[in-house]
């Protein structure tokens, strides 16, 4: 039963993402404007839908971070909606033609940007992402078929329909944004094998839902989140900026993908370093773990044993590691970091080169703290997550990561001799 | 035991992927040189391998067609060579800097191409896969695990020693190119599942091998090869030109992916062009099926039924179906299409523009034979492969499509406020 509806909201995905991919982007502006509108006009019915969620989530006890990331307040919807209003005015990259050329037999051919077609997003808690990836999958012409988490039930609900209703008054297509209104965990069983109706699969989410549709999806799967993030001092740090650019990429926001879990030292300038970066650290309440040369200099700290190399902590706790040379450095960083975001401080050239040409991540940094790995940050407008593999895209995902092209082929009768 | 055995090849191969995204282009040139020289040298060693399979394969009772793929002469060797060498001109894609920009905060971020890193290629009969696929993966700085068909276990295990140790004598890390020296089935299992140390799989051969590792796999899976393929001669079409195309495309390779597989026909048109068009196809020997509006033109055909419309043939036979419009086509191809390669035949502007708009596939043709869709037809100058998925690549998969890219992030001092 689970399954029929599944499949018939895949078969209307679908039959709307063939008008989808052509229509012209004023129409895709004005249907953003809509449901940025209807978020605020609507927002009683849909705060008291979210009431529903957390009465529901106290009762079972979720833990006060998630009752948080869970809350709905006017203001997070006026969020919400600013988040549809901006992507408004991003350029629309369907029909970019990235290239164009003719061949000696007089074929020209064009490759053409068109939207993936229907993409499927598994994520958990957080509403907002009801909304911000029904945006941008609209803004790149794409359907989209989304499954959230159970705790957000009945406010994912109220906010895809109010959206997909804006969506489809100004001229959008019926089943362009459909949420699986279902808590049944055989739904997801059914999205990670529709190879027929659904183009791509992103998770977003923990790293248990990621392995998951991974492991069991055989339709293609976007590998988003885990960042098991190093700085590396190198010893011609310039000092004050590796403290600085040390404790941003570990503090500002330690439970996300792109914050520092591992920091890597010069062994020549520990005995200067460390001292400032711990002093620095624990203003902002930071458990250090060190290995045996950093206990040498930091002799109040605990150990850190083989497991804390492989921790993405999430939380304010830091290992840490003296390492010889740049070799090191990077065979570390190659051995436990998960190719996401990798930082360098040096004001040594040839060093800053050779660590940029060597390792291999999503985002590799001189000078800069890790924390910029985000859409936002590098300029893209909006994201609907950050690749961790290397397939199709890499690293922050905006726009143009969810079009894929076609060549458009132009002849006068040339046939194959 | 074959499981350590395979593991033990991905960590070498990967170590190898290390060293060999940083190897400049000259080097794997030269690699390149030695490996075509040493296959024609090392010939007599390769067709005594060969030699072993082919008796085999008399032995097991292969039919004929697959035994002239299996075989190797001096000349074949010689062709495997001249690929090797044609991709010593080809441009370098590693290291192209796609995109570069300057964020407000100062920050400066490079889009640049690397290699995916460890690329599997799990394949069927043809030996001449394992020194393509081995030449194009080195060009561009991947290392490539091979596992190719047990008929073919002596040749592609001669073959892949003589390459690998001529690109090794010219400075290419042990493990760069590497067979799977087993034909037990287990070998595959663990390749399909072996993401610490692949990046991408990507099946070759018939479309029971691609099902086997789409639905397996849990590395990322190119998937390659499937092409229902439909020609549409509209109803403004230069009837000349239609019939030439249709044959063309039909008769020059029936057994490849991009031959056409369905004929589309404006009913206006069909009257004057089905018997053209049929009189044309039986010189080559073409079974013509039919539905009931072309059966009433061309009397003595074949009934086309449901099934039809949906089988890749890749041989002599064609279904031929009378549609009503450009809408019915479109409609039609959208249906039974696999989005590999779909053209139309027309002198109509408008009707072409919307079916290149419309038409969703790799490849979309207007007055064109779908044969061409190939990657050295596309002038990029080698192929491994004809992607029929949108994710990463589409269509035939060139250097270009053999790599991924990185984000090289340069400030001095940016931390995130």
């Amino acid at each position: 039963m689970v399954k029929e509806v599944i499949l018939g909201k895949g078969k209307l995905a679908q039959e709307a993402a063939k008008q989808l991919a052509v229509i012209d982007t004023n129409v895709k502006n004005e249907a953003l404007k809509k449901m940025a509108g209807a978020l605020v006009q609507k927002s009683n019915e849909i705060l008291e839908a979210n009431q529903k969620d957390m009465e529901q989530g106290k009762k079972n006890g979720l833990p006060d971070a998630l009752l948080d990331r869970l809350l709905l307040t006017e203001d997070r919807l006026e969020d919400m909606a600013e988040g549809l209003r901006a992507l408004i005015s991003l350029p629309d990259p369907i029909g970019k033609v990235d290239n164009m050329w003719k061949q000696p037999n007089g074929l020209e051919i064009a490759q053409v940007k068109v939207p993936l077609g229907v993409i499927g997003i598994i994520y958990e808690s957080r509403p907002n992402v009801t909304v911000d990836a029904a945006g941008l999958c609209l803004k790149t012409g794409n359907a989209v078929l989304l499954r959230g988490g159970s705790e957000a039930f009945h406010s994912n609900q109220a906010l895809a329909w109010v959206i997909a209703h804006a969506a489809e008054t100004a001229g959008i297509p019926a089943g362009a944004i459909q949420l699986v209104e279902t808590t049944d965990r055989e739904a997801v069983q059914v999205m990670l094998t529709m190879n027929q109706y659904l183009d791509v699969l992103i998770p977003r989410g923990g790293a248990g839902l990621i392995q998951h549709v991974l492991n069991n999806a055989t339709v293609p799967v976007i590998e988003t989140g885990v960042g098991n993030c190093h700085t590396f001092i190198d010893c011609d740090a310039n000092l004050d900026m590796a403290v600085d650019i040390a404790v941003n990429a570990k503090v500002h926001r330690p439970g996300v993908c792109n914050a520092m879990e591992n920091l890597l030292v010069h062994e020549e300038v520990a005995a200067q370093f460390l001292p400032r970066m711990q002093e620095r650290m624990n203003q902002h309440g930071v458990v250090l773990r060190g290995c045996t040369k950093t206990r040498e200099i930091l002799a109040d700290i605990e150990d850190a044993v083989e497991e804390d190399w492989h921790t993405e902590y999430l939380d304010l706790v830091l290992a840490v590691k003296v390492v010889g040379n740049l070799d090191e450095a990077i065979d570390h960083i190659y051995r436990y970091g998960t190719k996401h975001s990798e930082a360098i401080v040096t004001e040594n050239y040839s060093t800053a080169r050779k660590f940029t040409h060597i390792v291999d991540a999503a985002a590799v940094y001189v000078n800069a703290s890790t924390r910029f790995t985000d859409g936002f940050q590098f300029g893209f407008g909006a994201e609907i997550g950050i690749s961790t593999q290397k397939l199709h895209a890499r690293g922050p995902m905006g726009p143009e990561q969810l079009t894929t092209f076609k060549y458009i082929v132009q002849g006068d009768g040339q046939i194959r001799s």
